[in-house]
């Protein structure tokens, strides 16, 4: 399954990411596009690709891979006439200069030196004209990926509901942790349940995987908690904001 | 790995699931002590036990696997010269009545039907004479299970912690599917982020794994994410919170 040639525009952890993972899975990058020549160079050797300033790619397909801030100039620099898609989740599709325009948005995170796992990961595409989605279709098949029609303001409800879910419970995470290390445990000892909690909210719904002492309106433990944060008024804060979310939601 | 002689107490899912998982991992089970005769024989049948009441119970280790409220009393029926344990993460050990008594916590939610993981899962344990700690690891052994030792204050703080990191995760998991549906998606679609942003808060830490708009102090996409949110004011009382705790945090 050689696919569309592909030339990647960014040298961050996004282009390092696809480009490892159409490598590992059998697909070919043509080039690697940056500003940053050693940068480039560096990406492209990793791959087997060529390193190439913007100006001078030339493919059937380019993914842009770089900062939001950075979409509308990067997408400038390259050709016009070829298919070119962005991989972000907050940059509208029309921020890409030319006719032949997409998005190419895995829904993942992507941490330098952690691998993203792709395999079965939705992947949203939005293509101005209907006659590219095949290609970006190509793509994501590749990379095993489960490819998703959403529109730029679809990914911007997306992006809303991530912040909500992903980074507002890793800063759960951190007052657990917090909680946990001044007893002497650590937020390892968690990582179980955490998990569990998270298969369970996929698999019954948020609504009936709720469990704990608000979902039982259990106020002695509830109050209890309130004490032991004492010392933690901005953890107590939001464990009244949360403990009140829940007793309402179940309780009236 | 036959095991101590084991009994059970109660049949709810606690007492199901730690059942299930000593015959699938080649341990056996006594007897199933509980209030209603159906309930207990039930139990019992599914793990090759005997029924019995409270106060018919002989084995080396009884697990008390009962709602927190009924604890004390249970523990009262069963004949004082036994080890009792019990399974519950709020009930201070001093709840059960016997000399021989300990606590046998799994770091795990139990839900009806749903098979519990209890591979690797932490189990803490707690004993009153040092001499019993040794039958209680067993029986962790058999499951797989990583024992530690854990003191009844610390198991407050684990509990606290849990509330904090599991349940009211699964608030914003609510939160996050109710923005989704308004726009004709699903939590599902986030399901690879929610397990990442777990497996990353476990790696790096919490603190490290942060991303999103508040930690770079992107306030463009913080304002359109409060405007988005305009019409769900108890999300956005959520949102507010969460992120002038992470614009705090991380930018003074």
């Amino acid at each position: 399954m050689p696919g569309p040639r592909l030339s990647l525009a960014g040298t961050g952890n996004v282009a390092h990411e696809l480009g490892r993972a159409f490598v590992a899975n059998g697909g070919h990058v043509h080039q690697v596009a940056g500003r940053n020549p050693n940068a480039c160079a560096a990406l492209a050797a990793a791959l087997g690709a060529q390193a190439c300033t913007f100006d001078a790619v030339d493919a059937e397909v380019v993914l842009i891979c770089v900062a939001d801030s950075a979409v509308a100039e990067v997408s400038s620099l390259i050709p016009q006439h070829l298919l070119q898609a962005h991989t972000s989740g907050s940059v509208p599709m029309d921020a890409l200069t030319p006719n032949r325009r997409g998005v190419f948005y895995p829904l993942q995170t992507f941490t330098e030196g952690v691998p993203a796992e792709l395999e079965d990961v939705p992947l949203c595409l939005e293509v101005q004209d209907e006659t590219d989605r095949a290609v970006l279709e190509h793509l994501g098949r590749i990379l095993g990926m489960q490819c998703r029609s959403i529109s730029s303001e679809q990914r911007k409800t997306l992006h809303l509901a991530a912040v909500l879910a992903c980074n507002f419970s890793n800063v759960l995470y951190g007052l657990a942790d917090e909680v946990l290390r001044s007893d002497g445990m650590e937020l390892e000892m968690l990582a179980p349940l955490l998990q569990t909690t998270v298969r369970k909210a996929i698999e019954l719904g948020p609504t009936d995987a709720q469990t704990g002492p608000a979902r039982r309106a259990d106020t002695l433990v509830l109050e209890s908690h309130i004490q032991a944060l004492h010392d933690l008024p901005r953890t107590a804060e939001v464990y009244q904001l949360l403990t009140q979310y829940i007793l309402k939601h179940y309780h009236g």
